[in-house]
């Protein structure tokens, strides 16, 4: 046996390399600023909690992908979401909290799934919520698509729909038809294969269901076909005759939504209704989000959420609605790579290498007055030549180098030299400044 | 029993309100940017790993206090700190890495400490290494207090030390007395209580480890007392007639890395050599930091660190030299705010709320515009009156209030109103940003 431990890790962990992990970390703070310039206030919770409190409502598929252990007499598990870690601390800390709490959360959540490729067992969640303390005002549910919108626009995508439909408007139609959510869920599930299997398919699926009779799925049929823009499915809807309040209440609601997203600046080319997306009928309740990349829409839903009547329903019986989304950013940066979709150039986290010709002195001041003014300057001290430290600075994939000789210092200039073009120019640090804040 | 679960946390693990995340994040921020401003790349590894994988080396204390479990047929741990992580990652990647090779590391590590006043099970670590590919520059010995130095000024300090000295006199001067690093580490241990003790307790209580006579218990009580400014110092360790060649390639060391730390920008009052300070000596094998806070000594070492020859010995026999230091950032947010250090003033994220007087439209564009120009923008759907709205935006601590009404929007103005002072101005759009960016 070898004395050495072969280092490796564990199979659905993704480790980056440095110039991989820069580009995760600009995904991932293009979603931070996005989230703090909506208003959403930063928290952070334990990623080890008590398994009684987190799994106070988990179960069945969930609870079997927990990482569980004891420790000491402590049953603890890592949290699986940031959801439920959320609902604990609202519960928890709501007296000091100011509602509406906007509250966003990027951390690593852990799932210990059977490895397939495009799963991962640890992973970046990146959440906003918006909590009521009993009531929340609709606006709410129109604001959170809408910074679905910024994210991905920011992230460069233009190709994009928004996807939004309301339960209220399922749980009223299919009411209204006798057949209640968990039977609307497994008919909901068949109309999902449509674009696969075919009407015809769907229909015959939902016979062999024997949930309801054949005047109720031409009903279904026509629902689920109503297409068009928003305004004009809001109007199909209002004629359908459906005698369930609840069902006029959710048109009304999503109408509402859909009104005021463009109003939020959402453009009517990125979202539209879509009356086949449920998320979890068990756990959202009015409006709810699905987003597509239409040029990638294998990826599946690249962001989700909806409306929720009560948070914190395992701790409390106050009633805490609220809205939110999640980006799953490890999943969606794992197939932006796969897919080509993220830019490699010019990725480097350094704006600029300072390189020294015997003029070490200066060159230290240098670099300290550069990064006094915000720049992120590397310097190199390897006891060896000038081509070998503008190879490091190459290879590290640097943008700029200053060379500092004699001849620099003397005249108050700086050899400026672009690694990308090659270009080499004598300027003053006014001008540097100004090319490398400008990058 | 209560249908409810009691929502609750476990000991020793840190959750903030809002506005507490917001400060202890700031100060993150202050870290990973100066990390990042002297050309550091991030690396983010697993928090879990294989116990062979992470246990390598451990042993004793660490390995009790290890969060270790199993999850299918692995042996699981969490990472209780960026080291070993490190290490593996470069014994794994290193034919894919630039050498010397900066990474930074800010994450979550886990001891299962008993708990007790100022320690945590869970807390941030922010390290920073240099490694070298076989060798490393001692220039970087010297860059690294530097940034320790960025760092403290950034976070508001001055009166801060950060103490140097270097292992390799240590080995050499108690190599010369025939005292093994072991026992040296017994004779150093009752040095670092001088101060609690006194001198004369020292000298007894070396003596009764019968490890050295009484000739070289009095060479080591001289050369314990060598103080002064470190130039000074440093022409006293010439001084002493130590026979070993270990001991002058330390103090040699020692110099070149004072000399340049002031090169590099910090102020001859903020550092010094310090002789009795060893952090681990069989880890560390060069140049070893620690960091005082002169007004709050008993915080211990704010910032720690230092060389050592081989980092991945574990995993590999390729040697990987490196220097490095850690901030230890929970126990310091936490013990900072227990002290009042940290200011809790203005602490908002949040530049602006928009409130708008039956001007919805034009407010929802205004606050997009804004946005749009990176402000930090909050609106209040609230269906309340103007009064609740003010306080709301009051309650959270937001600087400015932009009023939106009919004749704002005639005029193309805004009602602008600064939250602390209550003064209220009617200015332009370009005005607001100005005032709004120079928060």
């Amino acid at each position: 046996m070898s004395k050495y431990t072969e280092p490796r890790i564990l199979s659905g962990f993704l480790e980056l390399l440095p110039n991989d992990q820069i580009l995760f970390n600009n995904m991932k703070n293009v979603i931070e600023e996005t989230y703090k310039e909506y208003g959403f206030l930063p928290i952070d919770t334990p990623i080890i909690e008590l398994s009684e409190v987190l799994l106070a409502k988990a179960g069945g598929e969930t609870e079997k992908q927990i990482y569980r252990f004891n420790k000491g007499d402590n049953d603890l598990s890592l949290r699986f979401d940031l959801t439920v870690p959320l609902a604990r601390y609202v519960a928890m800390h709501n007296p000091s909290l100011i509602f509406p709490f906007k509250r966003y959360a990027i951390g690593k959540v852990y799932r210990g799934e059977r490895p397939q490729k495009g799963r991962y067992r640890e992973f970046y969640q990146c959440d906003i919520d918006v909590i009521g303390n009993e009531k929340l005002d609709l606006m709410y549910d129109a604001e959170v698509p809408t910074i679905i919108y910024t994210i991905f626009k920011k992230l460069g995508f233009n190709n994009f729909t928004i996807n939004l439909n309301n339960l209220k408007i399922l749980n009223g139609f299919f009411g209204s038809l006798k057949i209640n959510y968990e039977d609307a869920s497994l008919i909901l599930r068949i109309i999902d294969k449509i674009a696969k299997i075919g009407k015809e398919n769907v229909i015959e699926e939902i016979k062999n269901l024997k949930i309801t009779d054949d005047k109720s799925i031409t009903k279904i049929m026509d629902f689920i076909a109503i297409e068009g823009d928003y305004k004009q499915v809001i109007s199909k809807l209002n004629s359908l005759n459906v005698s369930s309040d609840l069902y006029y209440e959710g048109v009304k609601e999503l109408e509402f939504v859909c009104d005021n997203m463009h109003k939020l600046g959402v453009p009517y080319e990125n979202y539209k209704i879509n009356l086949t997306i449920t998320r979890g009928l068990d756990y959202y309740t009015g409006t709810v989000y699905e987003t597509f990349l239409n040029d990638y829409l294998s990826l599946g839903s690249v962001s989700s959420g909806g409306r929720y009547d009560s948070l914190t329903k395992y701790y409390t019986d106050k009633p805490f609605p609220g809205v939110g989304m999640s980006i799953g950013l490890t999943r969606l940066f794992a197939k932006f790579k796969e897919l080509g979709i993220i830019k490699e150039n010019e990725t480097s986290s350094i704006d600029v290498m300072v390189l020294s010709l015997n003029q070490d002195d200066e060159a230290f001041k240098l670099a300290t007055k550069l990064r006094t003014d915000g720049i992120k300057v590397d310097m190199c001290y390897l006891a060896k030549g000038m081509k070998q430290k503008m190879q490091y600075a190459s290879r590290l994939g640097i943008p700029y180098v200053i060379l500092l000789g004699e001849d620099e210092v003397k005249n108050n200039l700086l050899a400026f030299k672009n690694m990308y073009t090659g270009e080499q120019v004598s300027i003053s640090y006014e001008e540097a400044i100004q090319i490398l804040k400008n990058r």
